[in-house]
């Protein structure tokens, strides 16, 4: 099972691409990881397209089983969180039109996934990641190493049939 | 000079086309409009999939001189806002592709250019659509006059070159 985890940003929108042997606690690994970045002075517009054109390209290249995108971080800038919104509907869309499974994360259950604890910090997920991925180091940079996170989190769920059912379910597929 | 209005929403997206003779005050004539509807019940990725083939089968009907989009509306519910975005996000991609002109219009921007004042009821903005564009209702329903609305404002400020010379350069265009 090849899972796509995106980490969405108008600025730099990190993705990860994770495999594993689909049964108990087998092999897991990491196939490639990355960002997508946009240029500030850009319009909105353009930077939008690059990043659907940019997801795109990664479902068309690895054909995942399914599509994780971690679900919006609630700024104290609301305008900011609004902006993210803007970059987290390109992705869904890119998604849709990939006719992936498409999984939608919060942070914490990323973190809960991937460290134990849906509190955990951004430095306790890299080096959990790094552990259990057999890295040498963190995936670089951070917002490529949130993508593999949304991966992971998307990959462990679905080796739970009965979470992975409520999941499916909840998101209105069959 | 024609020119498509969108009133994004993720259950209702509203949508004028606006037509004008690009002089001075003269003729000023309602194309189309209308509405995109999505199921509340189908998962968010395949609303934001119609919303995006509705607004690209529209921008390939009509091939506007530009796309006019209401800005974002800051909800008191911020996650009623940053949905919004999502679905705002993918109308913006749709203009992007087509490779249109982008207007970002703010609301009281499109009531001061319909109504005199950006303080205008919703009431007043469309009196003054139906009267403006010599109609004989305003128009049905709501969301579809106010994509009406979005792209009567743009059409005015065409008419005005320092203002539309200012609008461009904003959004990073020559």
């Amino acid at each position: 099972m090849i899972v796509l985890g995106i980490d969405p940003g108008t600025a730099s929108t990190g993705y990860g691409v994770v495999k594993g042997d689909g049964g108990g606690m087998g092999l897991v690994s990491l196939v490639e990881c990355g960002v997508i970045r946009t240029k500030a002075r850009d319009p909105l517009p353009s930077r939008l397209h690059e990043i659907y054109e940019g997801v795109a390209e990664l479902l068309a290249r690895h054909k995942p089983d399914a599509l994780s995108v971690e679900d919006v971080f609630y700024a104290k800038n609301v305008r900011t969180t609004v902006v993210l919104g803007h970059a987290r509907g390109v992705v869904l869309l890119a998604g849709q039109q990939a006719n992936v499974e498409i999984h939608e994360i919060a942070p914490a259950e990323i973190k809960k996934a991937v460290v134990g604890t849906g509190a955990a910090t951004k430095e306790q997920v890299q080096f959990m990641l790094t552990r259990l991925l057999k890295l040498k180091t963190a995936p670089q940079p951070t917002d490529a190493a949130d993508g593999v996170a949304a991966a992971f989190a998307c990959l462990m769920s679905a080796r739970v049939p009965t979470l992975r059912d409520a999941r499916t379910s909840r998101l209105g597929r069959v």
